[in-house]
């Protein structure tokens, strides 16, 4: 982690980068070497979604990373020590850590636009925690995902809400008790990415993921998305009630009629603007 | 959807054929060219199941379709469009057609008898909610699947609580997100269907799959399937004192009593008829 | 099941033999010829668990079978069947039956340490369910896994308890309801077993697994396992409260501040001893 970085004259600064291309943002992590989730980094990745979630030219975010050999680390272990020598030895501050982890990640699963992760490298920990709570995953044939907070002695509870409610148990189970990396093709398999692609052709192909959704109506989106992350907790009577009802305000909204009709009719639907 | 389907003279009317083999009924989706779930296509099927849950003579039921490009296309768009024209706009229609297909899939799942989709052509949509509310599914391979709703501005929300309780979440979110259609090998992968056959061969696999169940005790299962789909929604320790309970009332009732018997003496054992 | 097993004299006695080697405390179910679930067999294994749970030497379970056809094949059917020669007809044998097995197969996903199935031989109905209760589970390349109780008019309910949290809805009702066996890939495919080996690579794998899990702080470990089945059942906002809060008694635990600390100093971490 003591790996000297050159960073260009002509890059942003900050700790994340934000670019759009349409109505795609791109939230960059350029918190290097490691892009870990320190208390400031996770304050700004918190208000780019934040702003995001009120900005009506943005359909879908997109994390990614700066070049370099980790995605994310997760939590950053040094800030955490630190933390230990006020007099609560640092109970206040590992509190404050993980309430904004968790609001962060849930942040992720609440927001009304699809969120991507792009991933090239390394995520570990709470950075592999961001990538199973993203909407999809996209990872380079490089990429290497674990949970291995367990070597330090902490095992990684918080992640195995995010990995437990996208995989198989037994999956999880055996990453959060080794701590063993795993490479794309088996995070695939788990369920924690839904592609991989070999690193030339990763931006491109979340790009095209990206503008797929970015072209339907973001006020359809916005219902599903909503309702599928809240009926997913529900009995199954209670779910189709609910999602019942969520069908029919998606139906009497501006543009299931307009997405319709354009379909009956053969031409391309104009969505409202959110 | 403007293709011109000549109907054979010797073939059965309605919405819905009905057929037996033995004790496995064959409900056989007639609405062409799309068998799409209108209403009226929903109340035939609805009968057809609830006809079956009380007909002894029946341990299995089959969903197909008839032979064309698609097994079923999901709720009928022009009958929804036309729906608009009340003074309610349509609210009291869409609540009606979400409420008969949730009623509708529901009854699937708590049917007492086993129910196996076979698919041969294209499901999208409520029709794709279809296959995956079935106990088992078997799909040929030149099948798609789809929750295509985004495309048309209504996102797939009801098909989201079949899928969201078979398969993993990413895989559900890429299907609802993007609208695209997967081969069925992919749907195999992704939890909608258990197997993949040629077409040639699709009705065969799915009748020995029926009559394989159709050879168990129907007290048995009807035991067992219930339970299965009550327990599943419980929390751990709920879940056990509930299927322990049914254990000792399978135990309790005659099939059980004269199946082990009946295997430590190594005969056939004698079901009780339903 | 008559076949004659020649118990060879230097071997131990009792049901179920334990052994250790180093922290790994191995239980082998020696109920021959099947290994079936039988009152004392399931006794004599809650008691071998229960004491590992005390026992601070201990940091990993394994569960094992003497070298055989067989696993496990679940529970004792002949036992059964002489419980309904009482005059409740059996009721109450049967309830301390599943009430035994139910506590058990609890124990082993409450147990505060992770345990292993290794798996050589046919694992059926209540054996099946011990192995997807395991934490993890390890199998041989001619192990075969089924829920056949259907066949015997006893749908296999308790069993899918265990099947439904750890396998998708579809395979599991294809077992539960089919009653057939499956291979150990297939097995792997869904969940069942986390990975399949040569049988006389079996031992080995398992040991380095267990070896390496043994090598984690049993506090974290502790904190960890009981945290990711307690979580797995809240809804999202309640689960990520509840992991935040054990994260933070994590980090104020003895082990993540030495874990730390020497991960920080790139020196091996010393556990406090259980």
């Amino acid at each position: 982690m003591a790996e000297v970085v050159a960073i260009r004259r002509d890059e942003p600064e900050g700790l994340v980068w934000k670019s759009r291309e349409g109505k795609v943002l791109r939230v960059t992590l350029a918190n290097r070497p490691a892009n870990a989730l320190s208390l400031e980094m996770m304050a700004t990745l918190q208000q780019a979604l934040d702003e995001a979630r009120d900005d009506k030219g943005v359909r879908v975010v997109v994390i990614a990373a700066v070049p370099g050999k980790v995605f994310c680390a997760g939590h950053d272990l040094k800030q955490m020590t630190a933390g230990r020598n006020a007099p609560d030895k640092g109970e206040a501050f590992f509190e404050e850590t993980f309430a904004a982890c968790s609001v962060l990640m849930q942040s992720i699963v609440r927001h009304p636009k699809p969120i991507i992760a792009e991933v090239d490298g390394i995520a570990t920990a709470a950075g592999c925690q961001l990538v199973a709570s993203c909407d999809l995953a996209i990872a380079s044939q490089r990429s290497t995902f674990g949970v291995n907070g367990i070597d330090v002695g902490l095992f990684c509870t918080t992640p195995g809400v995010a990995l437990a409610r996208g995989m198989k148990r037994k999956h999880a189970m055996e990453m959060l008790l080794t701590g063993e990396m795993v490479d794309a093709a088996t995070a695939r398999e788990f369920g924690i990415v839904n592609r991989v692609v070999p690193e030339e052709y990763l931006t491109q192909v979340v790009n095209k993921y990206a503008q797929v959704i970015a072209a339907k109506s973001p006020q359809a989106v916005a219902f599903g998305k909503k309702a599928f992350y809240d009926q997913v907790e529900m009995g199954l009577e209670d779910a189709y009630a609910y999602a019942g009802r969520v069908m029919v305000d998606n139906l009497l909204a501006r543009d299931a009629e307009e997405g319709i009709s354009a379909f009956i009719s053969k031409r391309k639907p104009i969505w409202t603007e959110e």
